[in-house]
């Protein structure tokens, strides 16, 4: 096999959200998620990191142009989830709590069939400076 | 006048906003605001700055000590906006369309009175890495 | 006089460029400018921060509309040096030793006559993490 | 087995470079490589991270020094590409095109034997804030 | 098994340290840990990313409540080390030299058994912001 | 007179530090200084910024060459200060409670008559990511 290169791109967008779980009444969701509960939602600078593993392609050497990723990026996540609220408006966090685990795994199903090159490796997920998630398939 | 220096004191919030004045229609707000008018709103982590100028006080060596600004900080503005709604939920932005702009202004006044020792001089708010507005009481 | 705003607009670009000036021999260039005068050149990636002062607009609560800022900076300046040579395919460096004072002075000239609400009020270009400069129009 | 860790070393250096491939005709280039293609070259400031695994060295608690870390990385990496172009000015990148999958693979090439305790584990290269490749000797 | 995420966590301390091993004379200590053996010591803002990995709880949507993840390292790691001499002042350091690796390991053995969901994963601890270490229990 | 332009040098330094007054008592000390009174002390990686105001002087494109000023500020200040004790080690600092005001001010007094071209205009000094204070000569 060819030698393996893990290439990313960094990504920012702006949304509101609300932690809110059906599984709980109303008093579990606000003790369970304090005040990530609060009724009318909080919001964050969301910072994405999309990492794709491949080999180079040796006319071009890249892996996977990353103007190519980043346009894949913004087409199928950043468009829908970029100035909105998480649990409202984005279509396939529909009826999903989204904390960060979820909206990782949800932007991961977004984009692992839609890379041409290599092969979808990690989605990370910044929520703020000090609380970040990852996901990597398995 | 004895020496003047210059101490900041940064802190962090998490909330979601929408741009959306009253003095235009529904349509001509959508034209003004575009995605930041999303009518469920979106959301940011802020970057706030506080500047506070004064001289130093000989027997601590501290204009002000950032532990007291710290506290000033988050009693009189950070559990007023942290996890909340920009537009709903904090008294001192009641009615008040939530550009970075009028956010840094209604910081301004919650925080210009409280101030022990030295005076305000400035305050910073981050909306994003890229964009932030800063107002100094001029 | 209304309550004065300082709103920030940060853009980034990607040159190279090389530091030599037409008064001095080759041999002198060699040795002020040293390694910066490498005959191949080198390069940066710019960060820029454009600042613009003035008074909210009471109808948007704005000073300017960042994505209007953002626009006439890129217009201006950023398609200009983003992915070019500062010394050779910049018609607003010709003729001009690309340092950092040298490019921020070509930035402010390029958009003072531009801003239509408020007036610019600063620019300040990052040429390292350690290396910036500032020129606010004094 | 001992215990193993992962201790890493970064470092910044400021190279132009044009990206061009010989596997291309000059208007293929343009298509491909865009404004990157642009003729006159243009730059980065490019941070690297040298990871380097291996155990803890039981007299020194280092696995290994990283002030000799540096300095290796300083003679083998840096001093050959700071302040240069790396189409033109770099032996271990001659006819290759620079993209940062084929720097890092040669940073990667340049350190491999170079490393006195422990052994390298990733060659991190960061070409933008949004855009940056790993290469682990996979 | 279900999927598996990584979740982060990323804590600030201040601390002072002196590097300095019992294996080695004065002059050996001085010579091999050089302007970090300095008598008085000297110090950092140790930058430290707890990650823990685990499966998501279904009805929170969480690996686990970053609010509790960040309780258990202040109380565990933080309250011991912020503000304190690592050579004089932390029991889970007694004794050692209180490298990056070593601080990091013993950090690692805080948290090992406390963690309620998922298992800790990797600690990673930053010296500087060019030097840093990671731990992962191999 | 000529245009007048701002150049940064941004340096970083670690060091050791105890908060405490000769002019308090040791339970004074402990109650104003709190944590920052730990009898062995604690440390920051502090970051300095250092800023020149001046002409460009027309042959360099210069206010100061930057090379220049980092080798000023480290002749004068960081060798003297990084991987120190400040209460100890430190010349400048001899008798002063080392608040990050006072060494602001020691700092600018080291270099306020060592700048060859321009005036020196500003000391910033980061104590922590979100503490920091700036000395202006006022």
């Amino acid at each position: 096999m060819a030698r393996q290169f893990y290439v990313t791109r960094r990504e920012v967008f702006s949304a509101a959200h609300r932690l809110h779980s059906n599984d709980y009444s109303d008093a579990e969701n606000a003790e369970i998620f304090g005040k990530c509960n609060n009724p009318n939602g909080h919001g964050h600078n969301y910072v994405l990191e999309v990492v794709v593993k491949g080999e180079i392609i040796k006319e071009t050497g890249y892996v996977i142009d990353l103007k190519i990723l980043k346009n894949i990026i913004r087409e199928h996540v950043i468009k829908k989830v970029d100035h909105k609220h998480l649990n409202h408006d984005v279509d396939f966090l529909h009826g999903i709590n989204p904390t960060a685990e979820n909206i990782a795994l949800g932007i991961w199903e977004q984009l692992v069939n839609k890379i041409p090159n290599g092969e979808l490796h990690s989605v990370k997920l910044y929520e703020t400076e000090n609380n970040y998630v990852e996901y990597k398939g398995e």
